[in-house]
């Protein structure tokens, strides 16, 4: 790997630290920054050095404003990370986001980093290719939540000057393990590449950038957002022939096949709250 | 008027009933159904001949899916409807815009006509024109929940073929009162026009369409909707030399002249929940 | 009904003279020329004064030559115009149609009205706007046909100078009569004034407009055409309450009803020549 | 005709007040301003009540300095406005449109609306509908002048606020006389409604709008600028038979008919200056 | 080379085995399929291991449709592959496409892979760069037949689920012979990489991809069909030197050196059939 | 470095060869060409093998129509290269201009390559990624004039056939030296590279190519002008860590930081002619 630079943080934050990314990113991010402050609901490891370890919830505004507290920029990866029913995904991802926001703006935070999602527009099909313009076309509660975050980071950059890069996450896992992937693959080194250049651009304004490798084939194009300086450097290729063996056929004709969100356009819908 | 004309729905909701559009919506409405369902959580009038007067709150998931048995189509106008802090909006305007969408799944419905609003696109120049195709960039929490509601539709026609027209509406008031209004202005008739030609195009999918007279100026361009078939007949131009006369200068260096939203981009933010 | 003008043309061809849009014209467009040559395979009335009737086949190259020596412009109204078996459409429609421009090229014509049609890109929802520039999605073999005559017409001018106006016509009726007609109706007054804007614009290269109209719904927006100086004057609109009284309620999760083409997009497939 | 209204303005200047649309404009501005400042390098006419008449060379800074003095708002007809050797065309419309806009600037004007002209973009096809976003391809030096001008209110607005509409003036005389005409007509009355419209619009940015009548034909779509409000109210219609019946034939492989900026597309080149 | 990887398809045909690319993809394409159908109406090599070699006409419904039986996959190179009369060009490529959809459709084929052509679209100047949305700008017959191909092929996926890529191929040839082809050409290994890749990407609906190595120059941008996955590897480039030597000097007021389509936009027009 | 080829051209005229960019092009050039002529106001060295000095001012018609006499392609480097007061940015850049281009036709030289500036685009943000159809906003006199250029150089190409590759260079230096200069560093080589390609393009009418290395993030997107062929290899990214070390913090509220243009966005306003 080409170990990515950037200008180093005084106090990054990390929300969803004990969440699957964030255990990956923990490790990673500590070069780029002089203190790597670390928060969950879910049980954390110590705080080693350079590390400042802050359990709290999001739905918590008095805790976020009190964890925003000295911060120099924060990636926001807490929250729910796959789709659940509505009553769920609201208090993480939707007041949980807006009271990072809030609390970002009331401690003065230049940047934010943003966990989005693919799911955002996981109702196109993958017959096509968008760039970060495409309107939202959201695959499920989870999809909603990340595009009500992209626009109020919107509305936080337009009010208040607070910049964000919204990373609209493909399929970030050690390797790719199936067809869809091959597409929406994003290698740990290429995450910490789209978040090392999200951190580092002069000037983002809110800005959106799909984050997936320089797989062979894909499904987005991310010209558009070339003045964040995101550029992948590694591919699912190598694992194209193992895994066309073990997926031969897939039916286009299936919504979970046809569709960019895969899996995600056909669960639910969830039973109803207060009902069954 | 040139009284519009649409096929009698059986049983046509409105939420919202008792707020500034659902008063003047009420005996508009009873034309083009054979029974108006009428829901606020503040006090209604009590139903008239072919009405039914239903009191609950968005928020109530239960008492949502009960409002919507029986009905054909939805007029959802009710929420919050001017700029007010997030923990206002929330439950009235996102959770209860869940409400309505899950129940009317649930039940079956086949339409809505959503009261969005020209403030999810307020941080656009009044120096531009947009089209429905434009990106949000909500001027408060209240844009951002119609943002929010606006994706919740797209969702809802992607995975379960519920269909609904977005109105982005401007200003709807008994006549235009200020600079901006004379290009946003929406009128009673031109209002009921477009909700009727929202309910009866065949075919909308999710359609969003900005709600505003044929004003001689205006901010937005409604050709990708054609479809939809709205045809203003009204136009602030009798009041402008009025308006103009009474507001003679506008500073265009002012966010709140400068922006599509006006004075919404300059409210807040609001105190910090839990903190002051 | 404004009666248009044009120049008046020395001698102007209509092909598909016996056919119900060559029968409207036939009457119709002797104000626009001295000398109305008609053609046809099947019967016509006998020649009027200012009329020249000549039988002939489409699909016969000599003949078309022969037709059209001393032609000044064409009107090609002629094949097959409803959903047919590929091998009917293929000699009418395609041989046809190159024979017609072929020999205009070889005759010195200058300007081809060629009648298109909306089953060029009848596979689009109901629920989107289109404009001229749409790429093709026919909605069967006429539809595929007469994406090719716009493609050969497109080609006589790029590399022989030849002009077309390629109208798009939608539904041409005495009146509409169902739910779809009210957004694709295209008057006889407005076909005429179609056509004469086509035949009068000085300069038109190869033009698409749709021809419909001034509906207040439609799912087409000529803008981009707006040199061809088409104003529809008529509407569907006369008729709205009859037709939703017929057809009140109508299913946009059928085909039929969602596609702009209408029941052309279930039509076929037809038995498959040689075999059955 | 429908008087159009604006706030009246204190002190309006009209350079180029001795031009052909000078002359018109003369008397119809007096009703939208206090005081009318007038000026040109050709003899006027004597100030009447509520005029000034201030001689001036546009190429002279310190002249357009003074001429600005006082002023809120600026009509700049001033300069060359026909196809004319670059070395002509360089102090009235280059150096004199960047004295108009630095005097302006020093002076504190708020809003110039600038006659530009359809020559900027004269050689695209009359087959093609432009909007102001098409970019220039100017026909002449003329065209290129007014191309600069256009450049420099983009410049002014961006970098000190002053807000411009440029008008893309079409073919305003006092009647239609020639086919280019029918679609490139802009009546006086319709000019003044566009100037009307440029100066009382609240917000403008650096807008272009093409100059034109409300023409049954039309090469341009101002829908881009619809914030601007201009509404044409007359049409070259009335006309055109008498025009077609003049000029019935015209030969669009010829340039001056092909190219919408007619017959400046063919003039010059002028000869070199110093040589010939 | 870069051996592409695919899931091995049990029977895949190739038409036009005994043209020239068609004895180029011979070999290649055996390592993708476990059966490799060759037809072609010219003699074709004795079958080898794996294959099966089985002579017809394209304008042969009947023996299409005995073809297609049992057939995963077509590549469809097959018809007259240079500019020809219509009359040629007719039963070949426009009848023939048709034979082959129809027998595909029936026989229950899933993919096609469709030798377009850069000619669909060779009227553009080589001073621009297309996506595979620029609409069809055919530079013949041969052009204007693949246009139709394309057409037919949306028409299919929309009607059938037929999927097909179309390939709008350059210039494949073993290498770059002139300064056309420093931009258009296409090697071997790259079509292969190509035809391999619109097999084996899950989901294409109906997709358009330019067929042309990482040449240094080019005039098409493939970007909107990267879901498609091809990556050149190939470039034109270590031919540069020679072939600019060979080639100094074009003259770009030349139609056949302007275009895209190079030499094919000045051929014919074809003596008339039947007449000369 | 790999060495650009190019057709050898007989006679190159470089302008502006005493300045930073023409010194560097000076030896670099010798081997695309016979002869190097060179030019310039400031003094030169003395002409080598292949070399001709010519000095002459910009502003002098016919001491342009003399050096242009015999030429083949031009390099139109001189004039104002950074921003200065209208006055002197207009006999250099904009009459200057005009004498190239006008002595070029007259002398029937067939391409320019004209250094233009993304000063032309400066007032966009650096939070956008442009491509070469954005229009123009200059960040001051210097841009304006090149915007200019690009007009009159569009103008020669449609009304004179003569072609023009303008290049908005960005930030071309030995090396980038601060933030702004990692997205728009242009190194020598690649200068060179991209001089060479639009030499040797066989067809460019008038194309817009911004100057830019390989860098890892930009704000620009060439894809629209691939047809010119330009390529860089070089990229910024080896002196992103000593860059960012040494201007670790930028704020992007402020103009020159925001905004591509950089530090010119601030510069000026310059005294006014004739006043101080």
């Amino acid at each position: 790997m080409n170990p990515p630079t950037a200008p180093r943080i005084k106090r990054l934050l990390l929300t969803g630290a004990a969440g699957n990314l964030g255990r990956v990113l923990r490790p990673r991010m500590k070069r780029h920054c002089e203190t790597l402050r670390l928060s969950d609901l879910a049980p954390m490891d110590p705080a080693g050095e350079g590390e400042e370890v802050v359990p709290a919830a999001l739905e918590d505004a008095a805790a976020m404003l009190a964890l925003l507290d000295g911060v120099d920029a924060v990636l926001h990866f807490g929250g729910v990370s796959i789709e659940k029913p509505f009553e769920t995904v609201l208090p993480a991802n939707i007041v949980g986001a807006y009271n990072v926001y809030e609390a970002a703006r009331r401690q003065g935070v230049k940047r934010i980093v943003f966990a989005s999602s693919n799911h955002v527009t996981g109702f196109y099909s993958q017959g096509e290719t968008l760039t970060p313009r495409a309107a939202p076309r959201p695959d499920g509660f989870y999809g909603l939540s990340k595009a009500f975050g992209e626009d109020l980071a919107q509305f936080y950059f337009d009010r208040h000057g607070l910049e964000t890069v919204s990373l609209r996450i493909g399929s970030c896992w050690p390797v790719p393990t199936d067809r869809r992937m091959l597409s929406s693959w994003l290698s740990y080194d290429d995450l910490e590449r789209l978040i090392v250049a999200a951190l580092s651009a002069p000037v983002v304004g809110h800005s959106i950038v799909y984050g997936m490798s320089a797989n062979r084939s894909t499904w987005w194009d991310n010209t558009p957002s070339s003045h964040v300086g995101y550029r992948p450097e590694d591919s699912s290729e190598p694992w194209r022939a193992e895994v066309e063996a073990a997926q031969p056929h897939v039916d286009p004709s299936r919504p979970e096949v046809r569709c960019q969100g895969g899996g995600f356009v056909v669960l639910g819908p969830f039973p109803f709250a207060g009902q069954e």
